[in-house]
Order: structure tokens, then sequence, then C-alpha cells
């Protein structure tokens, strides 16, 4: 605990990890309480699980991951065993409910919100620490639980003040998927390379994605990438699938019926794709809920239906180019996850919310306040040997509800107390010197009437207060008339 | 992912860690949205850091270190660069602060709400992963900031519901316990010995602690733990200190100016408790916050005052037994802890609110509900073919803003259906058969009115229902009904 200037220690943060302010945390608890009313109406019920998990219950399912220990924060336990930070709120959840399995009801239809964390290489908008907001419904078979999450998805959304046009719940099935690749006899080792060539249609186009599918791409930069080596045929059937998106669900299922072969796995896949069209439809969502062909989902866990979230608008950053937020949450099937803990497969389906990526396309759309709230009454210290007489007006105030504090600063320069009330926001100063003491009365400062006159001044415009910005009142009227002050501002 | 038998992973978790349902879950946000009040009350604002940071950005500053890396989990960066997960919020505060000090308001005032890590061997009710609720005011070095922090501690605790009267705010000074150490010439390599000696006052009394003060104390199950080593004169100074509490302030004050030799150091010491008594008094919080000499604090940042939130009720425990919840909280002054970073020291205090141990003594106290709620409506499946009519009805009921769903399980045997509508605590469940489509009818199961009957029958009480527990309205009066039914059990 040395003061020593010269060892001085870096304040430093690791890279891709973030503080977070008053402004955001207040956004993030208007956004989660909206997304936690939306999953309650749906049934889900809330369960937590810890940050900290064995590494070979999590299991290893992340994609593209580009340090040794494959994109998770790991550890070992006094007994050497391995630990691991989550890297998601799925593989958590298979734990417990393998761990709970016989205690809970089934389906077993549950929510949580939380950190997770990526031990990757952290770029702009990828942090190495995020939170989630994920629903998952265990123990239904049935496609009937996917359509739901993505009818929930929507009604997230707009729950959020994302308005219906702005966004689209993108579906597709990872059995059709591997149907096409089946029926284009595409060996298993080219299979994961040809799911991230298609992962890329929307920002390379189709052209990108053949050129991945075959010998691979050189970008801008030169850099190549080596493609799935596929041939010519290969590369044909893979293009007509991921074209096959139409006007709506029936003209895409339609599409892809007609021109693309599958296997009688990948029939089946179709086949779900309907049910859940037809799902949405009955319940109104078919223009918001739509079959695409190019969804893919990174994670490889997925044995079924996939979807995603996606934002479709577009905004301007601060530069004024044209950004569009993409995905903003996605999930889907996994029958296999719980089945490495129990030998026996559950079926299970859930959806994930990125909600810092969200929170910024809210905050884009202004759909979220982000602005700074008014801060503490701060009441001044003007004779510091009566500071107790200062702190029971603090104490009065907050008594009566009202967001009040005792200036802590050395007091010498009285100066410097105003300037700490205007780098609050606060509203109101009270000052007590020795005149009103005698006279039994406080000094109410309306700060924010005062700044009102210092721009009218500033700005050399004809300005007549409504009210004194400063006056005086007796010092049992204090509580009173600082609630006047402040709900003639609005604040409560 | 394997689902094969013998090849199955344990669903475990490391010990020392746990899982939350959505009681718990819930009564942990009523307790921290009521914290949150009191702390925006009283103009602090809040502020999150990340769970990760540079090892040594945090330092090292934990108490009873029973692990080589001094319980704290680290890990490598790909850059070799050590990082730790934070095991306190004040650490990471002090490298917020650092990192921003030119752009924050000066006092800087703020809150947060998190998880911590400890490395540490786990017990019962010792996690390594807990939640810590903290508010700290940074750069103010006036004693009224830690009086405030005490006067806090007590109004968060009226908040949460404990009564005046089951708890105490005990107040200490780090300068004092120095002053006497000084005093009585105990050297530095005793002074941690001795400090963990007070600390158990309360659980070994003056005898034990006599005991660790000097050779050493063998406990019942006949492990020895050496002592301070103190001789006779050492012993004694310590002894007359820490037993120097009085009935109020005044008398602890005066007999431990009386009683106990102090260095120049301790006297400023025992000035700061007796500014701290004068302003506590002045907003009426004398009975409530303590000076008591024995109250230490493991951390080892500490440089002034510091403060024990202590819970002074006894309840029992599942079997019974006499339980004790002791502390709850605590804190103080840490003026060196920002100085690591900025070679000058920050003066600034802080109070920790452990979460975990409050919420269960709050439970104990009938203070906070953890009563299952009711689940959502469940819309059975009596034809499956007719899946998309009933997803419509689950679809209308939550746009009226009742929590609904589809039962999503195998919906061959009803019977599962209704019990898992029980399992889910639900209170109405709606069944659509072929005789009530051909009538446009569905029916409504009162779940809540059945169970009351089904108890009587069982305890052979004469029972007479005021309203059916199952019945037939049109299809149209579907979200009419069971709004009804639900505001007549006060489901809203």
């Amino acid at each position: 605990m040395s003061a020593d200037k010269k060892n001085k220690i870096k304040p430093r943060l690791p890279r891709g990890l973030e503080d977070r302010g008053p402004e955001e945390l207040r956004a993030l608890r208007v956004m989660t309480d909206a997304i936690r009313g939306v999953y309650e109406r749906y049934g889900f019920e809330a369960v937590e699980t810890p940050a900290i998990e064995y590494t070979d219950a999590l299991g290893k399912f992340l994609p593209d991951s580009d340090r040794p220990n494959e994109g998770v924060f790991s550890f070992q336990d006094d007994d050497e065993q391995w630990m691991s930070l989550r890297y998601d709120l799925t593989a958590p959840l298979a734990r417990y409910v393998a761990a709970n399995f016989d205690s809970l009801p089934k389906p077993y239809r549950s929510y949580r919100f939380g950190n997770v964390f990526r031990n990757e290489k952290p770029g702009p908008g990828r942090f190495r620490q995020f939170l989630q907001f994920d629903a998952d419904t265990v123990g239904s078979a049935t496609v009937a639980a996917d359509a739901e999450m993505c009818m929930m998805a929507t009604d997230t959304l707009e729950a959020l003040g994302i308005a219906r046009g702005d966004y689209v719940i993108k579906v597709n099935n990872r059995k059709v998927l591997d149907g096409v690749m089946d029926a284009a006899n595409i060996a298993n080792e080219q299979r994961l390379t040809v799911l991230r060539a298609i992962d890329k249609l929307d920002r390379l186009g189709i052209e990108g994605v053949k050129q991945l599918l075959g010998t691979g791409r050189k970008d801008e930069s030169g850099d190549f990438t080596k493609g799935a080596g596929l041939d010519a045929a290969g590369i044909e059937a893979i293009t007509k699938f991921v074209s096959a998106k139409g006007k709506g669900n029936r003209e895409t299922v339609d599409n892809i019926k007609k021109n693309v072969r599958l296997s009688p796995a990948g029939e089946e896949g179709i086949e779900e794709l309907i049910t859940i069209s037809k799902l949405v439809a009955a319940s109104g969502y078919e223009d918001r809920v739509l079959v695409d062909p190019s969804v893919v989902r990174g994670l490889e866990y997925y044995t079924g239906p996939v979807y995603e979230a996606e934002l479709t608008f577009e905004s301007k950053d601060e530069k004024g180019n044209p950004v569009r937020f993409g995905s903003v949450g996605g999930g889907g099937r996994y029958d296999g996850l719980i089945a490495r803990f129990r030998g026996e497969a559950v079926p299970a389906t859930g959806f994930s919310i990125g909600v810092s990526r969200l929170m910024a396309a809210l905050k884009a759309l202004k759909k979220i306040d982000d602005k700074p709230e008014f801060g503490p009454v701060v009441v001044t210290i003007f004779d510091k040997d009566r500071v107790a007489d200062y702190q029971a007006m603090v104490k009065e105030l907050r008594l009566a509800n009202i967001r009040a504090e005792l200036y802590l600063g050395n007091p010498k320069n009285f100066g410097n107390q105003l300037k700490y009330a205007d780098r609050r926001n606060s509203p109101v100063a009270v000052i007590q010197g020795g005149d009103e003491l005698a006279n039994g009365e406080v000094q109410i400062k309306d700060l924010i009437e005062g700044k009102k006159a210092a721009e009218a001044i500033a700005s050399n415009t004809e300005w007549r207060a409504s009210r004194p910005a400063q006056f005086s009142v007796s010092r049992e009227k204090l509580v009173e008339t600082v609630k006047e002050v402040l709900s003639r501002h609005g604040i409560h």
C-alpha cells in the first residue's frame, strides 16, 4: 500500500471489459424489467446459476475459438479439477436441469439473466464479459415450443419499443441444413466450414459465400480464407438452398421443396418448419416470424429449429455513417445437451438475448432514456463547526423521501460547494450562514432556475424570472419549500 | 455430445457455489430494490465494474487466506498478464476512481451491487461466490462521511423491515487500535494476530481472547491456535481496551480515555469517534450507532473508522436451535487504497452489505415473502391436431396481461397435463374437447377452488363450494372469465 509515486500501479482494465455508469445501469434496469415482464407472462419462472462451473460440465461448444483454451476462462481448484467461467447461460442450465431432474416440473420453463465470459480477442462491440437474458423450455419435444420462443421474441422486442417492421425473427432448421448436405454428399469434415460460409451471406453476398464454399476467398485487405472445398455440384446445392427465401413462409417452404434435394431427415426438418409457420400464423405472427434458409447460429449444440432476432432498421453512428444492428439474440433446439449428463436425450429449446447489443440499438432508436437524472439536494456547509446542524437538515429532507446529501468535501471554499452541486446536476442547494441562523432561516438556491437565468444572460436574450432563483424561508419550512421547488421542476 | 450411458458427465457444481430458484430471486429483487432506494435517497449514484480485473490492480488485502493464491481466483491472459476475479467491490472501485479521477465529481458518492468471488475453503454459510451491495464516498476526509455510512446502514436495515432494537451498528477506529498497540509497544509482526484475537471476542469471550493474545488456545476439538505471544502487560492493555464498552457512546469513550494508554495517533482516533458520536446524536441515531472497541473488520486496507452492522435478535434454525445472525455488513475508511494508483492519498470510506447473509436473516424474521407464487394459467391440449387453436387461446390471455402457457409436454395422457398444472401451482386450467368445440365453449377449471374441495373431502369436513370448481363458458368469454376467477382469488 505504498504511496510512492515511482511504484504507482496503472488503473487499467483488461481489454474487452468495461465499467457502467448510472445512466447505463438505469437503462439496463428498465430494459431487463420489460424483458422479465414478457417472459413471466409467457409462464417462465426465474432460475440462476453461478458464474463458475466445472469445465467438463460446461462442455465446449463455442464457435470460432481463437484461443488455445477454446474461448473459455479456466482455472484449477485446489484439488486440481478444472473450473471455468460460463460462456453462455445454456450449458449451465443443462447442468442444473440434470442435477434437479426429478424435482422439476416437466416441461420445465425458466428464464435467467446474467454475465457470461468469453476468452476471445476483444474488438469493437465484442466484449469478454457481457450480459445475456435467456428463456428455455426443457422436456418438450414439440416444435410448438420453438414456435412459442419465436413469438415471445417478437413480443419482447415490441415491449422494448421496437416497432413492427423494424425487426424480424428468422427461423431455420439444422435438420434441413444437414439434409441438404447429406443429399449433396458433403463430407462431415467439410460441414462446419460450409455452415460458417452460409452464416456470412448477409455480409458477403452470394458470390462471397460461393467462394467460401469452393476454394476460398481473398478479402479487401488481401487476407485469404480457405474454403470448404466443395465441387460445383455441392456449391450449387447449397446456393439453391440459401437462395430459397420467398415473400412469405409458404413461398419459402415451397421453393425449398421444389428446388432443393433433401435427405429424409431434411424432409422431417421441412415438416417442422411448416408446423412452426402454421402455429405462428394461427396467432397472427406470420408477418414477423419468417423462415430463412440462411440462418445458421454459431453454437455447435443445436439439433433442430434455430432462430435469430434481427433488427432491420438503419441508424447512424456518431459520424453519420449508416449502422445496422443485425442480430440481437437467437437460439434453437438442443436435444443433446442434457443427454451428456443423463445418458438419454432430453428435448429442449431456448432463446437468448444479447443485452448489451440490444441496448445499443434501443439507444440509437431513442427508446431508452439515457439523459442524466437530477442529482440530490446538496446541503452546503457555511460554518464548519455546525456540521451536526447541517446533517440534521439532510436527515429531515431524506425522511420526506427527498434525495439529499451533506457536502462532504473540504468546506473552506464555498464556491467549490456550489460547483460540486452543479457537477452532480443537483436541483437545489441549501445554505445557512450566520445571518440566516440568527433569523431562524435558510437560503434555498433553485439551481435549475439559476441555470436558466445564466443562460439568458450569456445569450443576451431578455429574460424575466417567474420565480427568484434564491430566497430565504424560515428553518421550519425547509422541507416543505424544497418539495415545492422540486415539484415545480417535475422532480419527484 | 455422446448419449453413451457409460460416459455420462456428473451434473456437479463445485463446492461453495449455489443455484437460486424463483422464490429466492424474487426475494433478492425486493431486497435490493429497498437497499437501492435508501442509497439513492442518500445521494449515491450507481456504478458497476466487471468481475475480472488485473491482479495487481486489485491488490491483496484479504484476511485469513488459506490458499496459496491468497483467496483469489486467478488466471493468465494470452499476453501472460495475471487477471483475477474480484474478491470484493472496494478494490475495483479504487481502480475505477483512479482511472476516471479527473472526470468524477469530488466527493464521489457511488453504490454498486454484484457478485464477488473467494477462492477459500467453503463451509456452511461460507460461499465462494456471493453478493455484495456497497456504497462509498471517495474524496472526503471528514468523519462526517463515516458517520453518514453508519446512519445509512441503520436506515437500510429498517427499510428491509428489521426493527429498531434488533440490530446495532458498531463503530471503532483502526487508529485507536494502532494507538493502543503503539502505547503497549506491541511489535508490528504481532499486530495482525492481535487484531484477529480481538475479532473473536464475540465467539470466545474475554478468556479465549486472552489465550490468543498470549501463548495460544486449544479449542474443544483439541486443535491448537498459536497466540500473538504478548507479555502480561500487553495482554492487559488490550484487554482493558476491548472491555471499555459502556452503556452509551459517552461512557465508552470516557472509559477508553480513562483506562487505556494511547499514542498521539490513537488520541486522534478517539477524537474522531467523539465527532462521529456527536453527529449521529444530532440526527437521533445515538441509540443504534454505538462505539465498540471490539470491532476490527478483517480487511487489511482500513486506515480509520471501521463499522459493522450486527443483528442482535435470536432466531431458531429448522431443528429449533437458537441462531444468531451476527454481522450482515460493515466497512470503514481506506485512505490508502486509491493512493496505490495515484501516488497521493485519496480519502475514502465505504459500507458493504453481505446480501446472502442478510437475506437469510430476513427469511428467519419472516420479513421476506418466500412463498411460491401462483404459476401461469395452463391451456391444455385435448386434441393434438388443434394445437394452433389452443395456442391462440394462450395468446389472447397473454394479451390481457394474464400469465398463461400452452401445455408443451406430450399431450397423450390428459391426467399428466393437470398434474403439470398442479406442479406449477397454476390457478386455472383451460380445456376444450370435442363437445365444447361443437358448442362454442371452453371448460374453466378453478384449481384453487378444486384444491379446497379435495382437502375438505380428505379431512372429512363438511364443505360447500361457493363456486363450482369447473364450469363451461362460451369461447368468447374465455379471457373475461379467467380474469374473474383470478381476481376472486386475489391474483393480478
